[in-house]
């Protein structure tokens, strides 16, 4: 059946295929130590424009985003982030179990508002009961959001300005960082990111690779130990070249962009059938993720033709859901969505 | 200085410290396996109406929060609390240190609302994401609350109802039980509540003790090798006889009871000198914890004669302040809470 | 360079790679739901010959051991280790960062000894303080051990045996599975072992794949909301397919059984080879790890042509060192091995 | 029944009681920040003889270890101590429930060996794998033992070396410091342990007080935000003053050397009185608690009259006991005990 229901749906974009094929008899030594890992580092300094960046391999999002933040945060802090984080909401309380709690700001449209979070470290620092509380120590955003919206340069300046006021490192989820990076809103390039950032990390999970997520600790701040306080976390990958080899290809002639770009194209002309049809858009996302309100006869009637994902309900007889498109999309996939839309 | 700081300012009540002091020579073995622990479980029992009644001493309240949730929930599952929630709140992430999730729910003046809790649950259970979110696992509340308010024997049957039918257990944090229970607005007794709820603590800390909290297991429900974890979360006194000493004693001739009518008759009584004065209260709390709007030149006028909380800031120019009475508070003291507010 | 250094320096099996490629295409669900990871599952099944085993895929050893164990353990109990088995001592800590303690009995060449075990067992228990310790409530075996021994049949019933009559699992991990299973010593089969194991898991890291354990509950034992547990231990794998797809490779056409076989071959002339040139071997391995003890300058000037690893020193002038064979070890390599013993 | 159960089997030293008892009506601040907690630290910074020491008390022994070690341990680093110390042994995982490993090395009776421990150090940090290992970041040491036995001044000072060059705090566990320091064989003192330490704890609990112990962190290396950090363990007692009151009256006219004195005076005649029934020793121990090895019928006999503890089995018809001093020990239980062994 034709998926629109994530974009990690396919395997690995036949370049990283490629590449994992042309390296595979290669005897390699383990643990991100190869050959690979360092070329992928390599790219991906040149490409964030940070030449003394540290670059760190791991294997998925939630694994990451637990590994980074338990490990930079001290002792008595938690994490801030929005309510609708997905440290917060949909990654099983992973955070909590590595001990620390994920402090929530309203989310719009899944961002945080700078002033917002102004005003609550400010409220925060002055609250005399602060020792019985957990300090904020670091903002996580995500970008794109989970609602596939983006935060323009301003905002993420204005955040940067902030979390640096503070003393709290900033740290981005980019997930799906090509995706931001290829839409025609994005106003920021990943060196302008990499500057505003304390650490992120580049998604390559949702972006072609089989697995893996490359971790960019942008002003020499990677813990101490880091290699040990990975293994100790599970997260320390056997078969590091598995992760050197696919964001070696990533980084090689630009594919990493090229598969945002496309996926956005596809996107566009995604939007442009659903508007066609008249369907009703939950908010207006300028990424490869969009989200629909279906009447739940229509939804269900869809599902028998085409994947897609429950978001979230939307009233008694309407659910929110979403429609991703990826590196594998095709032409034909769109078409039979308007097909399919034309149905109902 | 007159205090009004909280209900913890003093040492011990006159008989509890008696108690401390006849049985101090003895020798008895350690761990809460003493007489003294074993009579203070018995009248515990007896007090509750439950003569299986598992009970249990522990040293504090985010001592005692973290021990009984940390037991009790499952691996992929939280707590859910108001937002307000102590351990939610001032608790410094406690109940994360020990790996799960707080769940927040709106707070209503501290309360929970039954019919939000329900839609919640429902909501979680049929959201098709839900492997991928933290299972709620647990229903805490406060009573009195955090705001000093009280639930309705009405809310908490439907609020036991509600964690019954999704086979949750209903915890409730009685740090300020006694309070609560001689509140004129109660209208639930001890034995009830020891029905309603599945795990409760009688607090002894704010109600005459040194220290101390006494849970209570009302259905067989404690866990397993108990003893083993409370050690392991560093929470088992080697002298266990200072909680059983001290709880004996507050159940003995009503003590426990009458600490909380004393110190109701006092609160109210604070209320009327507040209300002859024209102050504003932040909210109408039936119990010993008075929240009041402060002009802030005002209270820092008022904080030269008298000691009190701060709470929270009201806006620019105001504060929330807490005004909390104990068995340790005259009548003397309310007088010169009286002239105070008169000489402002 | 010629390489002896472990297991998993090449990449996938062909055979392996080629399922990733033939698959590569196909749009399929994520998190383990796919037709693939269902299909290995189900030949899993029948090759343990448990009709209803629960199986589940994980990434790494590691991150196996410590979802695993933690999953499994009650909040009082630890894991029953040789001193010298790998969660012990190389995975930097994971088991205790999960919250449980590794309790360790005498290594024999990796073995834990049955009778010491129930020594032990019966110690603890009739232990008076033992409350106040950490109760034993798995015990962990690796199967081939760190050194390349394997247990017995005898031994590994006796083992189990001993754990039912505690009511303690019995963990076997099966890192190298294959590699136990095909060594002319081996006098158990992977049916006997399921019988015997109450959860294991079966090695694909090692043995062929480019990452992926298979853990097998033979007793419908999964701990519930298994996939909420592994969520939120960053252990999630979003594109399952990428395990499915490897195990249901690796248990076709007997694949993982044919990897072990040809290691073993491997190793055996390894073997003859090393003991032709009179080389000293630290112990005597049945399996696809060669343990050597070199003269320090020796080990220098060999280092120069192959590849191997550092085990522990032996003495000052001496230390351990650690050959192994893999599906990707050739007859080439093992002519270079003989011709670079016969240059020192 | 007379006890020699313990050190713990009384309330608190009649000193303390009166101190409690004199300042029990005195309203305080909660949290450690009341007058009584800044006197006693006061004092305890002159009696160790640091001006700028810093001194935090926590409830009891366990938490102490757990909250202390797992405050400054680094995230990679586990805590080195020998495999019968009281952390690793009867602190029921505490050490490993805050995520962090305990490394053993042998126990001489109770005691590490300096030079074990440089090599261990030295090998570890040559170990090629040492990445996938436990980093040793503190090295926990008791005085006296759990078996009663003491460093001499030129062990610890070595010991002190050690760490220092490997730049490890050296951490004391001091719960019975008071017969450490009275001991006939003692040759070092408070203030030169104070040098000699980078952490230790003066305990409280098993020398007079009802609860309570002294952390002196004493190179200004107290962790930031160490209050947050306690309450986060449960640990944060709301009535501080109960700490602090007690320690005061145990640093006041050297109550707390008088009773260590008090009890090291009855150990020594209790020594003479098992000597004179030519009772077996199971080892020499200089301070307050005995070991003895007893026939088992014997020791069922004797328990009949006289209260002690197990301490583990010796063989199959004998056991290892333990009879245990402290202040309330007087000259009529010793008589009891002399008589007793006379009735054997």
């Amino acid at each position: 059946m034709i998926s629109f229901e994530s974009d990690y749906i396919a395997g690995a974009h036949p370049e990283v295929l490629a590449a994992l094929t042309r390296t595979n008899l290669e005897s390699l030594p383990g643990y991100g130590s190869d050959r690979y890992c360092e070329q992928a580092r390599e790219k991906i300094r040149a490409a964030v424009g940070i030449p003394d960046a540290q670059v760190e391999f791991l294997v998925g999002g939630t694994q990451t985003n637990a590994v980074v933040i338990s490990t930079m945060l001290a002792d008595a802090e938690g994490v801030v982030a929005a309510e609708t984080g997905h440290i917060g909401m949909h990654e099983a309380g992973a955070i909590e179990y590595n001990g620390s709690k994920v402090l929530t700001l309203p989310g719009h449209l899944g961002k945080i508002d700078p002033e917002e979070l102004k005003t609550y470290l400010e409220g925060f620092f002055a609250d005399e009961n602060r020792e019985h509380m957990v300090f904020p120590g670091m903002v996580y955003i995500s970008w794109p959001t989970e609602y596939g919206t983006l935060y323009t340069k301003n905002e993420l300046t204005r955040l940067s300005e902030i979390c640096r006021s503070f003393e709290i490192p900033l740290f981005l989820d980019g997930a799906r960082l090509a995706y931001g990076l290829e839409s025609r809103e994005a106003d920021v390039t990943l060196r302008e990111l990499a500057q505003i950032c304390d650490v992120f990390y580049i998604g390559g999970t949702k972006v072609g690779a089989l697995c893996g997520e490359a971790v960019v600790f942008t002003r020499q701040n990677r813990p101490k130990h880091f290699l040990t306080s990975v293994k100790k976390r599970g997260a320390l990958l056997a078969k590091g070249r598995l992760l050197g080899v696919q964001f070696d290809a990533l980084f090689t002639d630009d594919l990493y962009f090229r598969i945002g770009k496309g996926a956005i194209g596809k996107a566009e002309r995604m939007k442009e059938i659903f508007a066609s049809h008249g369907c009703r858009f939950a908010l207006d996302s300028p990424t490869n993720q969009q989200f629909l309100i279906l009447e739940n006869a229509q939804m269900e009637k869809l599902k028998k033709e085409l994947a897609f994902s429950f978001w979230e309900p939307y009233d008694k007889d309407h659910t929110v859901v979403r429609f991703a498109t990826g590196w594998s999309t095709t032409d034909a996939d769109l078409e039979a969505l308007d097909a399919a839309l034309g149905n109902l």
